[in-house]
């Protein structure tokens, strides 16, 4: 602790003689690319870490975030800050951005909205199979194509967000290394999720993956949901599969994932050392 | 609450038949100011947030960070975040970079360092009189030149930078109308700030001001010292003087300013509707 306090006046002071280097600039790129899966074109927004010296020839894990116009300048954020400070490794931010995210982020079609009504809003809902997909058979090559990426991949996502890194969990789990779920929308065709999780969860293969999910204080059953789902994932019996549930009883469904991305990342990058290559 | 997951789910759905717009861009604005005052080029990192067409025409409050090559994006993605969800206002965030932040963030000069010795890292300290004189005749006015400003102004910093914060909320109160102090080193000088808060904060005219100060689990008398502060502070006798303490067991110095920034921005805009101007 007290390290960090040193390291930090010494570091900072040091900048005396120049103009520091502004480290966190977020990149901006967008990207298009046009899926033969999805038949469309999709904005994807990549954030690159700038790297030391003395990481430039590590590779890079990447992060895969969903509703990336929602929440991709935060992650990016907080990763250049704690990598910065040697707390997380440099990680490359993929920000997918929405096209139509009722459909891309619902795994079956369902008109029943989020208070048991029929609603039009939901007319395209149902997906989610074939945006997985998209992401697993050309998104990814695409990024390992012309990044110097490891293997170490990370999911995550908010709301139908967090029904997707669910939903790509339960079906394809060695998708990804690690998987982030900000309040899923468990809700959501009357709990469908949630009945696969049950099926799946207990007995699935999770050697060494990661598992975040939290939910804040918002109505309905999202918390009651939330919490049978993680006795679902208690019952697993992979033993290196790491799993945190958080609840933010002070955050509602829009500000929770600020606190939640933060606490999701350094329980992932949890007893990282600047030697691991993850 | 519910009002907000439809409407972000109607936001959001009707997206789909364009690509969004990607509203949370930071905007990475890097002016260069010649200080009188310090006889010296400043850099300055300016975020101004992108108005929505209702919003234009509004005056905005303006955030000035300490350390801004150290919190800036994180800051500007928190205000973009938020006020895009309309949790707080539109701000401009205008980020001081550091030049030599020993110098400028120090209220006195001495070479007692953390740990109780002399160290030659402290020599330039004690320029914080200077530093703020910049801020109020030259950085203030160019902003408010430049842009369409409201009033309220907000002053944050972290570490010396949040003892900068204090020093000016005690010197000079009516230069800003919130003040935000991360984890304030109070140990610097023999407590030099403690003691001037001692004599000058139970009887100092704080009507409507706000301040927000915190501490993680930092060595020595970090917290100690801000509990101190903290019995000065609820000894003001000014009725509208909103402040908040805030302790975080599990940050450490470098991460601490990721949640205590996040909070200290929902406390001074608790309470903020739409309809607000400040």
């Amino acid at each position: 602790m007290k390290y960090f306090i040193v390291v930090f006046i010494l570091l900072t002071s040091q900048a005396s003689a120049q103009i520091p280097k502004l480290y966190n600039h977020i990149a901006n790129d967008v990207h298009s690319i046009y899926s033969r899966v999805l038949h469309q074109d999709r904005q994807i927004y990549i954030n690159v870490p700038k790297l030391d010296s003395a990481d430039v020839n590590k590779s890079l894990p990447v992060l895969y975030l969903l509703d990336g116009e929602n929440h991709f300048h935060i992650l990016s954020a907080y990763i250049e800050y704690l990598r910065h400070w040697k707390i997380i490794p440099p990680i490359l931010v993929v920000g997918i951005v929405s096209v139509d995210r009722i459909k891309d982020l619902t795994p079956i079609n369902s008109l029943i909205n989020f208070d048991g009504e029929v609603s039009s809003n939901y007319k395209t809902s149902g997906g989610n199979e074939q945006f997985l997909n998209f992401i697993q058979q050309e998104l990814i090559p695409y990024i390992e194509a012309n990044y110097k990426t490891s293997p170490f991949k990370i999911f995550a996502g908010h709301s139908f967000g967090g029904l997707t890194a669910i939903n790509c969990m339960l079906t394809r789990p060695d998708m990804f290394s690690a998987y982030i779920a900000i309040s899923p929308s468990l809700w959501f065709g009357n709990k469908y999720i949630l009945r696969l999780a049950g099926q799946k969860l207990p007995n699935l293969a999770m050697t060494n993956k990661k598992l975040f999910y939290s939910v804040g204080n918002e109505d309905g059953t999202f918390r009651n949901d939330l919490l049978k789902f993680d006795k679902l994932v208690t019952q697993n019996n992979s033993k290196t599969f790491k799993h945190q549930y958080k609840y933010y009883p002070n955050e509602d469904h829009m500000t929770e994932p600020i606190p939640a991305y933060y606490d999701a990342l350094r329980f992932v990058y949890k007893n990282w050392t600047n030697d691991d290559t993850k």
